[in-house]
């Protein structure tokens, strides 16, 4: 939980996990994240429910301080380079979208539920998560000699936020921004209760 | 959460919502779900995070006895109309794939991360959720008269656990089945911690 940034604005009151979650930069770049935590987003991710069972859900992950955490950054864009290096782990997340030459139709959408499960265990723990569409797969690829069928979906910045890190204005004006959701109205296209 | 069956096996323990989390087929065929649940889901799906926050989850929402409800149960492949029926609400989960003629790269995977924070939520109200891609997407879209940039992913079942449900024997053995995962290893290609 971020108990520095308002609650999500619902009509409903939502549990912790998601009433108090959002995606910081304000990382604190000295946070270690403990080994438990770490083996825990891994859990989250493991049970989440996938088609079929058949968990097509992959992650690389690296300590900041790493050569994999290196190699992550090395991908980012350089809007992200401007503030992911602060997170405890970057975590790759990948889609298996074919296996034994076909189409794991639901392997993009599986992945996104395992992440958001990842990131509800982050939250019940105190850590917060963003995740990244701003990096070049191609690096990825090259840097960790991914097969095709492996698919960087995201990259998952993982760690404690800080409202007061030592951050570019610019960076710390995006995270102070009102955050903003279209009406309940505009998600459901037909509403038959 | 769902206390009649035992907790996912996990080296850490998770939070509730996650530990508790199952997809049952057993719904009770006469529970109503509250109002102010269903505006939860909603809204737990709403505050989802989304690339750019483009927000591209849309929902089709039946309540049973609806015609909506029975437009969805009509598309499901039978496998599913065996259990599926007895559910509180159905909701076809759509992805909008394009924009303004552009693709929207994450749409499906993002609405993966709409449709699990609906399902934590639902845990934490003691709700149980079974997702379906068992289902005629075709069928959906002439029954909703869809747009070709709305893409039906998945029918999100949500009710309430019943294990003394009056299924056939065939569904309650799936049920009772063990629940299996890969290791943690297996989803982590590199660990570099």
């Amino acid at each position: 939980m971020t108990p520095q940034h308002p609650r999500n604005a619902t009509s409903v009151p939502l549990t912790d996990q998601l009433a108090d979650r959002w995606s910081p930069r304000s990382f604190d770049a000295d946070f270690e994240i403990a080994p438990d935590d770490l083996t825990a987003l891994g859990e989250a991710a493991r049970w989440a429910p996938s088609a079929n069972n058949a968990q097509p859900s992959r992650f690389i992950v690296g300590r900041r301080g790493t050569p994999t955490f290196a190699s992550i950054v090395a991908a980012l864009r350089p809007v992200n380079q401007g503030w992911a290096p602060r997170a405890s782990v970057l975590i790759v997340a990948l889609a298996e979208t074919q296996r034994d030459g076909r189409p794991l139709r639901w392997a993009e959408y599986d992945l996104g539920q395992a992440v958001a499960h990842l990131t509800v265990e982050a939250e019940s723990r105190g850590l917060s998560v963003r995740q990244m569409g701003g990096f070049d797969p191609d690096a990825l690829r090259a840097a960790f000699a991914l097969p095709p069928e492996l698919v960087p979906v995201t990259v998952v910045a993982v760690g404690r936020y800080d409202a007061a890190a030592d951050l570019p204005e610019e960076i710390r004006q995006r995270d102070a921004a009102p955050r903003l959701r279209r009406g309940l109205d505009e998600l459901a296209l037909i509403l038959d209760v």
